[in-house]
């Protein structure tokens, strides 16, 4: 049993996509969530910088006392998990196998799509972890990278995010999928427009929510759940505006009082 | 990655219903099982003696040769999973947790029936990690002593399992339960008659299928999940009759030649 709070790093906003999630499966857990809004995109930025930035967001949860680090980014994953996993004492838990298992479980043909930031694609890390689990698998992968920007500029709901979405992913139109692992967690934001893109026959696989049944297994396995009896505050961080944010965060978690705090990281850039 | 096997202990055929789970989602693992069917039903022992016997199970497939074990039995998770995780170095995993979760998931109205031996149901680990997880849930157990008796006799599909587990599961009538936890890894067995006998309203909830996500989350989390080019052979041991257990297991995982190996563990009983 441990009440500290749980981090979750990402980007942006697209780590809240993960942290909805975990309010409704974990409800008794506290949250400390930290986003890069000032130094996102991540998807087309070199991995070591990626992975530089990635270990800037985790010291300042580790300095406001985590017992444990989700990082709800696929891209920062991709870059970072491996690294963070070898120095850090608490348990760190990344994206990409927590999706890549579900793709398994779902696909019937053995044909799955993935789509992911540039960064994410260009690492392999999807085709390596569904390959490594399903040698039989036939994986069909695709950068989006306007994705992410639209999401972050809070117009995923708009006419101009369903046509980005529809052009960009037309491109499965003849790959015959089953499947489609929406490896960046902006994308469920935006999820009702690649559903109607790749059409009710394909599974979507939501890699952040998938992390979080990893997260309830990884909390149980090293006794850390919390135990509460009173309701708990959430914390919000982001390097961007802070009104920018509490207005995604709000809209997207249903939740009031999101009080994000901004701060800084590094030198800027 | 690691190629060593996964064990699998139970008391007796019980466990292979997680086995059958883990073929399915894991068809890269090679499994050692061992059932202790000698000595099985473990429900009405004593917990220091189920420890005693799980103990001894354990060094077995130790000696084997795995880099995880599964207590695929309720009742040895029960009266021995923190003393196993404590004392090796590979991890353990069991199957109450896992089975909490997936009821905690699957509850809509609170209300959860939780049925087992009697030594799980007098440890009251399903309804202390049920709290502990939620504690607006209203928790009911019970214990069917018989049940476990009626798998191992390979008479699951009988006409007197069936009126066995209706009479036994008329407890729960009244009960108004939309979620039932088979706490047993034998019951799933059973599991066309216990849906009959509490309605298809309620969820069953088979804890040991559960458990196979744990097992695939940690082997993740630890990167000791297997990679392999040719089809691996499993592993079956037993310390009762192999020609009964190779007639349990055949039909129920639907696999030819199980030979089953009789061994012999502690002073017998």
């Amino acid at each position: 049993m441990n009440n500290q709070a749980i981090g979750f790093i990402d980007s942006g906003v697209g780590g809240l996509t993960v942290v909805k999630e975990a309010l409704k499966q974990l409800p008794n857990e506290k949250i400390y969530y930290l986003g890069d809004t000032a130094r996102m995109p991540y998807g087309p930025r070199p991995s070591e910088q990626v992975l530089e930035f990635t270990w800037e967001m985790t010291s300042f949860l580790l300095s406001k006392g985590i017992k444990m680090l989700v990082i709800a980014c696929n891209t920062a994953t991709a870059a970072a998990l491996d690294d963070l996993r070898e120095k850090l004492a608490i348990p760190v838990i990344g994206v990409i196998k927590p999706g890549s298992r579900a793709a398994i479980k779902s696909s019937k043909n053995q044909r799955v799509g993935v789509i992911g930031t540039e960064g994410t694609i260009k690492s392999g890390a999807y085709k390596r972890t569904l390959h490594e689990k399903n040698p039989n698998l036939f994986v069909t992968s695709l950068p989006c990278p306007e994705f992410v920007q639209i999401v972050e500029n809070d117009q995923y709901e708009s006419k101009y995010a369903e046509q980005v979405v529809a052009e960009t992913l037309g491109f499965f139109d003849d790959k015959n999928i089953d499947t489609l692992v929406m490896g960046c967690t902006h994308y469920p934001l935006l999820r009702p427009f690649i559903q109607k893109a790749v059409g009710d026959k394909v599974t979507l696989i939501d890699s952040g929510a998938e992390t979080v049944n990893d997260v309830s297994t990884i909390l149980d396995y090293f006794d850390i759940a919390a135990k509460r009896e009173e309701e708990t505050t959430h914390e919000f961080y982001t390097t961007g505006s802070s009104d920018d944010f509490n207005e995604i965060a709000s809209g997207w978690l249903g939740l009031e009082n999101i009080n994000a705090k901004t701060i800084h990281l590094g030198q800027g850039d």
